[in-house]
Order: C-alpha cells, then sequence, then structure tokens
C-alpha cells in the first residue's frame, strides 16, 4: 500500500478531473430543454464517492493507459452508475427520496424528468465513448469499449441484477443466488470499470488479465456484501441515503441470510481473494491495493 | 414509384428479417431474469409498423448496403424506438394503457418492470451495433453507427424532444418550437435511420448526401404532423393506442396550433418537399419515395 496521504491526493486529483470533465461536457443548463440538462448535471455532479472512476485509473496504472482516454472512460461509466441510481431510485422502483443527502432526482424533479434524466444519462456516456474526437485514431479500442460497457449494464449486467433483486423480494432466495444477483447488479460495472481502464493502455500479458478479472470478481462482490452491511448497521445521516431499508424491503442481501457478522467474516475473505489477485499483477497494482482497503473499509 | 404489390412483398420481407433477427437475438424469455427478457421480446415483437427499419433498408439502397449489416442496423434504431414508446406510456409520462391495440408494458409486467425493460432496450441497441461479429473488420464504421444512434437518441434528439414536449404542456408555444421539439422527439431518429442505412455501403457523393438530409428533415417533421392529424380525427381501435390524447393532455401539436385542415395541408408541403430532395439522388431512391408516400398517407 502507498502511503494514505499519497492516496488521499491521488484520489481527490482524479475526483476532480472527473467533475471537471462532466462539467465541461454535459449540455449547459442554460440551453433548452433546461430542465433535463440541469437534472442530468444533478444526478451526476452532487458528489458520490466516485468509486468506479477510480478503478478505471488504478486500473489503467496496470497498462500505463494515458490520461486522458482514462477521463472519457470513467465518466462515461460513471454516467452508467449514475442513471442507475436516479431510475432505482424511482417510486415504482426503491422508492428513495434521500440520495448523497439530498432530494432523489425525482423528488427534485419529477418522475417525468427523472426518468428521461437516466435515459439520456446511458446514451450521452455511448456518444462520449464513440466519440472520435476523444480516442484520435483508435476506432477499435473505442468499439471495445462500447461493447464492454453495454454488455456489463444490460440485462446480462446491471440491469439484469436489478431485475433479479426486484424478483428477490417476492420468494425465498439462496445464497448462490444472492451472489449471482450481487454480480450482475455491482460487479458488472465494477468489472467494467478495471477491464475499460485497463484496455486504455498496452496490452496486458494473458496471466495479468485474468488476474484482473479474478480480482474484478472478488471486489464485485465485497463492494455489495460491504453495502449489505452498512445498509444494515449505519444511520441514515452518515450512509447519505435511507438506511435500513434492505430490510425494511424484505430485499435478499448477505446480511439478510448470513447474519451482520458473519457478512462481515465474507467481505474479508473476499478482501483476502482480492489481494492474492493483485499479487499477481506486481507492483503497478499498488493503487488498486488502496482502492481495495478503501472499498472495504469504508464507512459510508 | 414502384408497384403496390412489389412495394408490399419488399416490406414484408423486411419485416420479417427484423422480427426474426430479434426473436434470434434478444436474450431468451426461458433464462433469468425471466419476466425481464420476456418484457424485452413483448415490446418488440407485437407488431408495430417498422417504418424505421423500412426507412434503414431503403436508404440502404442508395448505397448498395448488404443487407446482413442493414438488419442489424434496423433492429438496433427499432430497439430505441420501443425503448422510448415503453418510457413514454409510463404513468409519469402519457399514462398509457393501450399500444399496437395490446396493454402497454408496465400494465402487462408492472411499472418497474417496464422502466428496466426501456432501460435494457437501449442497452441492447449499442451491444449489437458494436458487437464485432456483426461487421466483421469495419470497426470504424460501426463506431460511427454507434455514434450517430446516440447522438440522435440522447439529450440533444428524441429524448431531448420528449423533454420538450412535456415542457410544452405547461405553457404556450409557438409553431417554431413545435417543429424544433418535432425535430428532436420524432425526427432525429428518423433521420439516424436513413444516414445509418446509407452508411453501411458505399460513400455518397456530397450532394446526395445533402440531399438525404434535406428528405430526412421534410420526412421526420412530416411523419409527426400525419401523427398529429391522426390522433385528432381517428379512433382508438383504428389507432391501436389511444386516440385524441393529444388535446386531452393539453399537447403542443401542429393541429392544436394550425387547425386539422391546414395541419393536413403543410402535410402535403412537406411531401413535395420530400419529394424534390428525392429527385436528386435519382433512380435508386424509388423504395424512399414508395416509403414517404406510405408515411404520408397512412391511417393508423
Amino acid at each position: 500500500m502507498t502511503n494514505p496521504t499519497d492516496f488521499n491526493l491521488w484520489s481527490h486529483d482524479i475526483c476532480n478531473s472527473v467533475a471537471s470533465f462532466l462539467d465541461q461536457h454535459l449540455p449547459s443548463a442554460q440551453l433548452p430543454p433546461q430542465r433535463l440538462h440541469e437534472a442530468m448535471r444533478y444526478a451526476t455532479l452532487q458528489g458520490g464517492k466516485r468509486v468506479r472512476p477510480l478503478l478505471c485509473f488504478a486500473a489503467g496504472e496496470l497498462s500505463q493507459a494515458p490520461a486522458s482516454s482514462l477521463t472519457v472512460v470513467a465518466c462515461s461509466v460513471e454516467l452508467i452508475h449514475a442513471y442507475s441510481l436516479v431510475h432505482d431510485d424511482l417510486p415504482a422502483m426503491d422508492n428513495d427520496v434521500l440520495r448523497r443527502g439530498k432530494p432523489t432526482c425525482h423528488i427534485q424533479f419529477g418522475e417525468a424528468v427523472a426518468i428521461l434524466t437516466g435515459d439520456v444519462l446511458q446514451t450521452q456516456a455511448f456518444e462520449w465513448l464513440s466519440d472520435p474526437s476523444f480516442f484520435p485514431n483508435q476506432p477499435e479500442r473505442q468499439l471495445e469499449l462500447v461493447h464492454q460497457l453495454s454488455y456489463a449494464s444490460g440485462a446480462q449486467g446491471m440491469a439484469g441484477g436489478q431485475a433479479l433483486d426486484l424478483e428477490s423480494t417476492q420468494q425465498p432466495v439462496s445464497l448462490a443466488q444472492i451472489k449471482s444477483m450481487h454480480f450482475k447488479k455491482t460487479g458488472a460495472l465494477i468489472r467494467a470499470s478495471l477491464l475499460m481502464g485497463a484496455a486504455c493502455g498496452d496490452p496486458l500479458p494473458v496471466e495479468q488479465q485474468r488476474a484482473l478479472c479474478d480480482f474484478a470478481e472478488a471486489l464485485g462482490l465485497a463492494f455489495q456484501v460491504v453495502d449489505d452491511c452498512l445498509d444494515a448497521e449505519m444511520d441514515t445521516a452518515t450512509l447519505g441515503k435511507t438506511a435500513g431499508k434492505d430490510a425494511a424491503a424484505n430485499k435478499a442481501t448477505t446480511v439478510g441470510i448470513m447474519g451482520l457478522s458473519k457478512a462481515k467474516g465474507f467481505a474479508q475473505e473476499l478482501h483476502a481473494a482480492a489481494r492474492q489477485a493483485l499479487a499477481v499483477l506486481g507492483p503497478r497494482a499498488a493503487r488498486l491495493e488502496d482502492l481495495t482497503h478503501f472499498i472495504i473499509n469504508r464507512r459510508s
């Protein structure tokens, strides 16, 4: 691990680059349709931990990827994440009123605008990734990035996981089913952040590519297990979103099926598995190691 | 114009190719998440006029584009269209219960599944367009297609037009504003169908490219003006969707601002403008001419 000050500076710089790119390239709230543009900015520029952009940049260190490409990729992944939050918070889905300590998008702008906002945030991600001016003379790389992100976000990935989550409230589910849901709902986009970040640089040797996939799998699941634990034990003010809602909504979670203490142990096991995969990746994986520590030990 | 039997056979074949590709390549309703997959199929395989796929194939004749590429492009555009219908029909948007003579997606599957269905239909479009197995060794062409479709669908295109449409019910609007809204809401995807179809083949000479854009602009607006007229004068059974809902929802339409008779005249003017643009494109534009006639004179 690098020292904490160094890690904080590194992540602070990336969060600034991401916010600055989003601010500069999202449509202006002065231009029509103003409310839609305003809502797109509201859903993406109100903070958030920027975990996926950080993962993208950290994986980019493995392949010595240029920051210019990583910024576009990180912002595109962040748009997909933001769209999923806007839609998941809708009354027909998780019906939540609070996100990052602020009113959710539909509370602030109304449901119709919130639905459209999620829709166009998704579209904007693919528009950026396919914009040749952001990746001069690299059509094959861009195409691969579009394909990775679309696969990770769709019916076989993030949105499919959300559908499984909805179904899970209506029937008893096994740990294997919860894992499969988490792999899709959270894991797919985390995996894509890592693989897309690495894909912005030199090709990785096959054994490193495989280790990165193993790492992604362990980290994606760990992220969601920690999320389950935080929802069960933290208060709303600390989380910046409604706490205890998994149990209230009868959601299938690792805490629900194995209890809080065992779920915490499971997160530690996954942390160990993630570190084991990182060992194969050598010294360039230092940022990924820091980030893993940060994700496992976060308090919100 | 070609003879009507020939046109009917041509369009029938294309509709079959599109339905067959969708059926083959959309995720199976036997695999989890089953309800989501079932809803994706429900929203795309229940008929519809397939206007955008037909436009795509007709424009492909200008550049002698291969049917294999046109099928993927046509189906991707159709997915974007289908996603927009699923979301537009939601209670928070147009709140409609009937589409193509059947219950709308949220009536059939519930709102949560309908929101996710629209989301993943959009994602699936970009996944297909970026799949290298569908366009062997053509990464630049694929990237251009992804970029065209994303631009046409997002905040500057179709979804932005829907946002303007929502805003229009709350304030008086001018004909210029209605035109701008229609250009985005309906025109952008019609234009993309045409340009993407042509982009699957040999590059068009500059003057033909320009004529195709002029044609797209006239046809896109004409399509929506005819839609406004049909909504005002037809009954629900004929349309297969709720009639008279523009006036009921206080929607800004050309009929609302100029009256039915003048709106019909406006559609005829646009038809003339479209035919004028087609004249530049020569005999290969015969299918586009047929289609324009079909679109202007349709009764549902």
